[in-house]
């Protein structure tokens, strides 16, 4: 069997970056840029007043203080007509262009305005007000010039970076795209969740759980509900599902003799990579690649158990999902915590076991919670983490360091 | 002017949680859960088998070993219809529940089949299996029972909740609703990203920066797009804004003569509640409320920079959004890094300053980058933090600790 790294290694091999594609700028948020943008206008455009006040200039003034007369308003949006001389100054605003002649500006708290009578602009009396050259103005293009390359491709689209983006004078960007996952339930046993089990039945937790994972992870989830555990009905639907950029089936691919899916998936054409991993919960893991043309489809069978689907989705799926959407970082970092009390792990697999993750004083503690397997949903509610324990048997004493993936 | 601490009491003050409303399972993602919510079933719901292999009665076992007829094969989703007699054993697929009789399973891989002849179901050989009652049998109920409060209202929904929802029978849940905010930008300088600015025009960076802003905050941007400077239009523009939950303005909130939006927000009868923070950039920030019966609309009239707006929706508007959607812990947890390298901080208002944080060997450490002030988005392409500088003048050494806020 293999291990979970060797595992994760094999299925990142199979992913590489979706085509991509342009979107309005109001649908890029979390996609990874796949261009990179230029500016078409220097910022500021011009030089810019960084106060509302009186535009001046600095030889004008004698200790700081001076009486200006005021040849004109200039308002946001306008742009000055006169040409300062000595003597006289402009009111302007935050973030108009500065008049030719100014060499700074005095803000309004530091100014009275006498004088005004008729159309007159009046007089502007500035009290100490000491300036060198170039106060309060920002100097045109100062952050960025037209032609700079303000965002490479491979950044991620946040609000700042669409803000940049418009500012740089785009409404669509090229970007890549989310990546499309169907999601399969497979079993003879499941029922809906509006459903009433009968004896022998139980509801599908696992469809919804991962619909709503890879939703989270920034993904088109393309539910295909549940299918029995028969050839004919799985050909159909698996077929379906091989349309999308992932398949995830849960249920079918531990030893059970109803177990078909692996045999479903062959007969399509799909390619087992691997077949079980060393790991718990999530041993019976199939992965498999279906190669249609250019476009591929990454085939992951995961345990039926909802906990062992969780665990499954975040090693490999999720990091394959963020390849495929062009992410460099694919892997959830990892993070070490001190255990919160002693702790006996036993079993011969790498385990990923239900924690609470508490950042206190003292560090980062970790608290793993009461758990009863892999199908045990309800104990994960309260976690938000995973410890990471080690094969073997060994008991872990109140604050020795582990691994853990948060949730 | 009020301290951003003052500001944020006075804020939150004003809000409360939107009326709950019950919405499908599979739109409930990122919600806070609004009712208690107790399963209908026990989890698991019976009696089941752990493990793919064979029901038995350990009484039949002498050292691990026994020769057992098989008496019925139970796939998943069957349910076991003989009982388990001494020398017996029953076929059982991992999530079966257990024939009566049968107080332990073993697995496959210890077993083997013979005498299997026509209809008959052979004897299965069992090696090397001692083991004790309940082996390989999960309890029904030992991680749910019917009527057990799983889940409280105030909890987060995420893909483990949405998957513990759907075990519990539930394919609609009472949720907090996703708070919707109105956000318009005002300023006779303001383009369209589309359009080429003339002289002294700059494009509109802040609607489509704060519209992703509320996005990522888990809200429903509501874009009003641009207005002049113009009394009778922005008082139509804000009415239209004022039937959100919040109506965010960027620009006209200044000390200039076109600032129009305070006296058009006081006639449609928002009240004001500060205008003004001791803060940098965002120190121009007014709050107000408007109440319209049961319905409230907190109304914010954000700086018209991008940067200035970026702050003042991280301090201000982002919590709010946070206790209107039903959060309890809403204020975005800060950090101490460490300082990489020497810098001065100059001003007489606590400074937020766009910042690099990386977690390297010997610690969080925090980078002030470059940064031309409040409209140098650039900057923030860089960012992914902010250092919370107090007030004054000093020179900070490298290695000293900082309050950062991470973005």
């Amino acid at each position: 069997m293999i291990s979970v790294e060797e595992a994760q290694r094999l299925v990142v091999e199979q992913a590489s970056s979706l085509p991509p594609r342009a979107v309005p700028l109001e649908e890029s948020l979390g996609l990874i840029l796949a261009e990179a943008v230029a500016s078409d206008v220097d910022s500021p455009p011009h030089d810019k007043a960084m106060v509302d006040g009186y535009a001046i200039r600095t030889a004008d003034l004698a200790n700081g203080a001076a009486r200006l007369a005021i040849i004109e308003e200039v308002m946001a949006g306008d742009v000055p007509l006169r040409m300062l001389g000595r003597g006289e100054a402009t009111r302007i605003m935050t973030g108009s262009p500065i008049p030719t002649g100014c060499d700074a500006v005095v803000m309004f708290e530091r100014t009275d305005v006498v004088d005004v009578a008729g159309d007159a602009l009046g007089t502007v009396v500035i009290r100490d007000a000491p300036m060198r050259p170039g106060a309060n103005i920002l100097k045109q293009g100062c952050s960025m010039r037209r032609g700079d390359v303000a965002l490479e491709a491979g950044c991620e689209i946040r609000p700042i970076e669409i803000g940049l983006l418009a500012e740089m004078g785009r409404s669509t960007v090229e970007t890549m795209p989310r990546p499309r996952v169907a999601i399969l339930s497979t079993g003879n046993e499941l029922v809906p969740p509006e459903q009433v089990p009968a004896r022998g039945q139980i509801r599908n937790s696992n469809g919804p759980l991962l619909a709503a994972a890879v939703a989270r992870a920034g993904g088109i989830a393309e539910p295909l509900g549940i299918c029995r555990d028969e050839s004919p009905a799985l050909r159909g639907v698996i077929s379906a599902g091989l349309r999308s950029n992932i398949l995830v089936l849960s249920g079918g691919v531990s030893a059970g003799v109803l177990d078909l899916v692996p045999a479903v998936l062959s007969e399509l054409g799909v390619r087992c990579v691997f077949h079980k991993v060393r790991l718990k919960p999530g041993k019976p893991l199939w992965f498999g690649v279906y190669c249609a043309g250019a476009a591929n489809c990454l085939v992951f069978g995961l345990p039926g158990n909802p906990v062992s689907s969780l665990v499954c989705f975040e090693l490999f799926v999720r990091p394959v999902m963020a390849r495929l959407a062009g992410r460099m970082d694919i892997f959830p970092p990892r993070k070490q915590a001190l255990l919160s009390r002693a702790f006996t792990h036993r079993g011969d697999r790498p385990t990923y076991h239900p924690a609470h993750l508490a950042d206190d004083e003292g560090g980062v503690h970790v608290d793993p919670l009461k758990w009863h397997g892999s199908a045990d949903l309800r104990a994960l509610a309260a976690a938000n983490a995973l410890i990471h324990f080690a094969s073997g048997d060994r008991q872990w004493m109140p604050g020795e360091s582990l691994d853990v993936l948060p949730l």
